[in-house]
């Protein structure tokens, strides 16, 4: 077991022993906090809670919403399907819509667990009508504006194509309609999440009442809009999947405190630069992911956060990395004096800007107790559609 | 055996049977051409050939240097010499800076092989020295106007106050200055290449004079000046390595023919949009990267390329993913006649913008002769630090 948090005389910079490179920590306590407020509002407004499992891809992390009774869940492809119905997940969307090459993966898994898939536009409903031998649900994707993917919540011509498409096929139970409006991410209030969020609503409620079919769900998904609305009326189901770590982007925009960030990357000092007043750490855009937001005009890729005993703790100056190669990342220290503090093969805590992709980047996690969990990424790829 | 490039009536549309999801293609033939081409101008000038394997982080691609006798490369992390070095490699140089912390994985690894370690900065140097009980060969990075990691090449004091550290240490030998100017990945132009790589090495000689040692062997590294250079007067080694594939960065800047770029992403259509003239991939951020070129002042995040059965081939319209989340491409359409040709399942080639992130991202490879071979990611946690 590690000791992660001894606290050393020099604040900022936390002494361990064994680890040696990047290396993705999680706070246990703060996910659990987090799942604990979604689930919340879920049960207030009487929602079908049905958390994304893109973010953490972990049997380990999705063991926690278990205990809380979760028990529908969405992910991001047919192998994170595979890999957590695999675990006994046996109610599962896959959030991203159907393309007609997965079909004997759809069909296989279908065996096992209740599997929903996403369509997107007529041409796939017309191609999935004509393959589809096993009894299948689908949620239709409907694009309440972000212009991402989905059927445009005004082009009824559309939607009624797509319905009549899947309706030739007694097999397809068309399940409900689902956004994923992700311009939330972008929106730097609560108060502009809240009415972005208002409009989207009323738009995929206009595709459902253009849809000419009863009692279908009504789903949304983003965490920004899940994380700040309270009253959700007018949708029957939640799929945010961001919130169980957070990030520096969520935090940024409003949609959480400091104090719910629940991941950082510690990063090891490889080098210190006077002159340039920056330092370097091994922790790069194979480690972060070279996802970036601009606080003040600057693009960043990360914030050095503050460690003591009991976890991270926002510091007094903001200190951010500038820019990230392959393997390095560069600490802005021009403001500050950190660079003072540190010696190479210092260990710094670094809040990522974009916790799914770094989750992805790294493939791995440590508990701040020192237990090291899953990640999707370490399954081999021989058995990544197999089904125990 | 899959046969990969069955050419469809609709041109740029490649019919596989096996790939479901995103599939990250090579083309070796492409990739033996890189190789003899760069191996040609390190036996011209009289250099020492040292790749870089962070690019394509396989032994199988290892393997097809090896077979034209190279013997000495270059890898980014510890972690990676034990990867090669399992492999039979027996001269490896991190070319990260070291960090205390790795002390022990050193030292275990060094029984094996020959190990080099890169320092670039004093207080490393100085902890090094004091930590190193066994033989050890080192390469002082030299910053020549990168402004990323190193000793900057006029700051001769810090240069002094590194060597003298090292030098308390009779273990220690100092084998040379190293740099990877990386600012040549932001120029445009052969010319500006050349012009700067120049620059770059009258620099680091300017270093190598003022050490006060004799007989250091000096090393560059960037894949730009590397294909854009022929005479490598001034410089003792060569250590490209984004030259085994290259990437459509490298391409717009001069630094390769079209005909040179050896790695595709194939992604399966799941959505058509005509409305806004886009259409959807899966392949996002989670298999790209999101690394990014402006190309006509926009950002773009891949080139989809035409497919026959040769491999891939540069279409007459340019179209580019204009945006990347996490598990979706969008394809710009405004101004080509692709989207008229796709229905959802096809599988579009798309050259990435940096394709030694993209390899990171994808973790896996498959030639265009169906084959699949390894790359790192592979590798367990529980054996990455494991001698065979």
């Amino acid at each position: 077991m590690l000791n992660l948090f001894i606290f050393e005389e020099k604040q900022g910079i936390m002494e361990t022993t064994n680890i040696t490179g990047p290396q993705l920590i999680i706070d246990k306590g703060k996910c659990i906090a987090n799942i604990e407020y979604m689930l919340r509002k879920a049960k207030d407004n009487n929602l079908i809670f049905r958390p994304h499992f893109k973010t953490h891809q972990s049997i380990a992390i999705g063991r926690w919403f278990k205990k809380y009774g979760v028990d529908r869940i969405t992910v991001s492809s047919i192998k994170m399907a595979y890999y957590f119905a695999n675990d006994g997940w046996e109610d599962i969307l896959v959030g991203i819509a159907y393309n007609p090459r997965e079909y004997a993966l759809y069909e296989k898994l279908s065996g096992k667990c209740r599997l929903q898939a996403t369509v997107s536009c007529p041409g796939t409903c017309r191609i999935l009508a004509s393959q589809c031998r096993f009894p299948l649900e689908v949620m239709i994707k409907i694009d309440t504006g972000y212009n991402r993917t989905g059927i445009r919540w005004n082009d009824i011509e559309s939607l009624k194509e797509s319905i009549e498409h899947l309706s030739t096929n007694s097999m397809i139970k068309i399940r409900g309609l689902m956004t994923h409006d992700g311009s939330t991410y972008g929106l730097n209030s609560r108060e502009k999440i809240l009415e972005y969020y208002e409009t989207s609503v009323h738009r995929i409620n206009t595709s459902c009442q253009n849809s000419g079919i009863n009692d279908l769900i009504i789903s949304v998904g983003d965490t920004p809009s899940a994380s700040v609305v309270e009253n959700f009326n007018g949708i029957d189901e939640l799929r945010p999947g961001n919130f169980i770590f957070y990030d520096l982007m969520q935090y940024i925009n409003g949609s959480c405190r400091f104090d719910n960030i629940a991941v950082a990357l510690l990063c090891p000092v490889i080098d210190i630069r006077p002159d340039s007043r920056t330092i370097v750490v091994h922790g790069g855009a194979v480690h972060f992911s070279k996802d970036n937001i601009v606080i003040n005009n600057r693009h960043v890729y990360g914030m050095v956060v503050g460690l003591d005993n009991t976890g991270w703790y926002q510091p007094e100056d903001d200190i951010y990395i500038s820019s990230l190669s392959q393997e390095h990342g560069i600490i802005d220290c021009s403001k500050n004096k950190l660079i003072k503090k540190v010696l190479p093969g210092d260990l710094l805590a670094v809040i990522p800007v974009h916790s799914c992709l770094t989750a992805d980047c790294m493939g791995s996690y440590m508990l701040t107790s020192g237990e090291n969990i899953d990640h999707m990424r370490q399954v081999s790829q021989d058995s990544e559609y197999s089904i125990l």
